[in-house]
């Protein structure tokens, strides 16, 4: 059960080529993740940076066409891996289809010295019942 | 033979928890390659952009501590592989020693249409004289 | 006849400090005045840009108080002059009814040289029913 | 006595018309106060935020003529108000003599709570020695 999370290309991503500026993806990742966060697992990363956060351990990201001002993309989250602390998220984003970047990442949660600390259980929960097998990369 | 490119850690990079907002590290990585393409293979991005571009493909990275506000970072460039209009990196970024993030991403030459354009001949020379194996990653 | 733009601070917004790192305000901006190209006057940027754009010539903000992450934001544009080629807008941006920032600027229609042109006539007059006399600054 | 600040513009600073992305000249205005506060009065921001910081109360922008990739700027930094708690300061940017955007901003010095604190007497010295009268504005 993927998260959907809608995404247009504004200017501010675009460079002077008109494509999506890469770094401006990650922030649209981070983006989707802060909603996930808030809206599928009620875990506001207003209310959990308070007490910690969820940094990214590591990042793997493919992108197989660009993108342009104006497009309307859809970026799908999904739960790959559910660790103790760790939390790993496969990332399809398309236009009307068309796939324009994948990425596979793995977050920790950690407490406000940085230190991981394991899922409250409830939050657990939520994550284990969207878990899927990660599908083969395109 | 890598190329180093320093990097403070400035307010701008820093999130609500004091460290790199982790977007904010592709903005320096592109950076580096900025500098890298202008000063060691005399190939400067205005330029360049003319005529098409050197778009990311992929891009895989770790990060292995936090990097706070005011430390001095310095991001070590190496050529990994050079194809006939593909590009190998490798990144490995440290504080004082102490490593904080490392990456691995392949660039494409591409003309004004997006289509990939093989290196220019003195520019490969110059890319070949850098290649190394990469290292084993931390 | 104000156009409302909502706007959530994200995490990508905030600083160390925890509040909204004043840039991002710009950011803001540029989607507020991009969606009130695209919705209020039917001119996306994504087309306008194809013939020149709508550079600022100068903003003036004035910052009441500080935003923090989580905070509910809507940004109220208002047209407070219509020029042959250029365009008076002012933003009174609030959380909840609190003030947060107050920003006067000036557009201007160019074509693909940077010259100013005039507004299409349909345009103009879309703006004309939307101008309003500007209040007096908070 | 003006502080200056030199700031290529690169890759990342340019929208889809080839010109800087107005949002991100207030990211080079936010480093080059952050340098000036480092190198001129011996104030690092990465020290000052443990305690406070210096948000920015309003600014006033006028752009003269857009910034292309690749150009040289040069941020002129002089000191032109200096209140118990805040500070005056005004930007002229220039490429080569050729003016292209100038500031003018209020700065507040703030405790850990948000609240006005008095310069340091050694800091207010420091940037009294460089207070000159503002220029009229181009």
């Amino acid at each position: 059960m993927a998260f959907h999370f809608p995404q247009k290309v504004l200017f501010k991503h675009c460079d002077p080529a008109g494509i999506v500026f890469y770094p401006r993806y990650f922030e649209m990742l981070n983006d989707a993740v802060e909603a996930f966060f808030d809206e599928a697992l009620g875990l506001p990363f207003e209310t959990l940076h308070d007490s910690g956060g969820v940094p990214t351990a590591e990042i793997t990201t493919r992108f197989h066409a660009p993108s342009r001002h104006g497009d309307h993309l859809t970026i799908a989250l999904t739960v790959t891996r559910v660790g103790r602390s760790s939390l790993g998220l496969t990332f399809h984003t398309d236009c009307g289809g068309e796939p324009r970047f994948t990425a596979h990442s793995t977050l920790v949660l950690v407490d406000e010295n940085g230190r991981p600390r394991p899922w409250p259980e409830a939050v657990r929960q939520k994550l284990l019942d969207r878990e899927e097998a990660p599908a083969h990369a395109p």
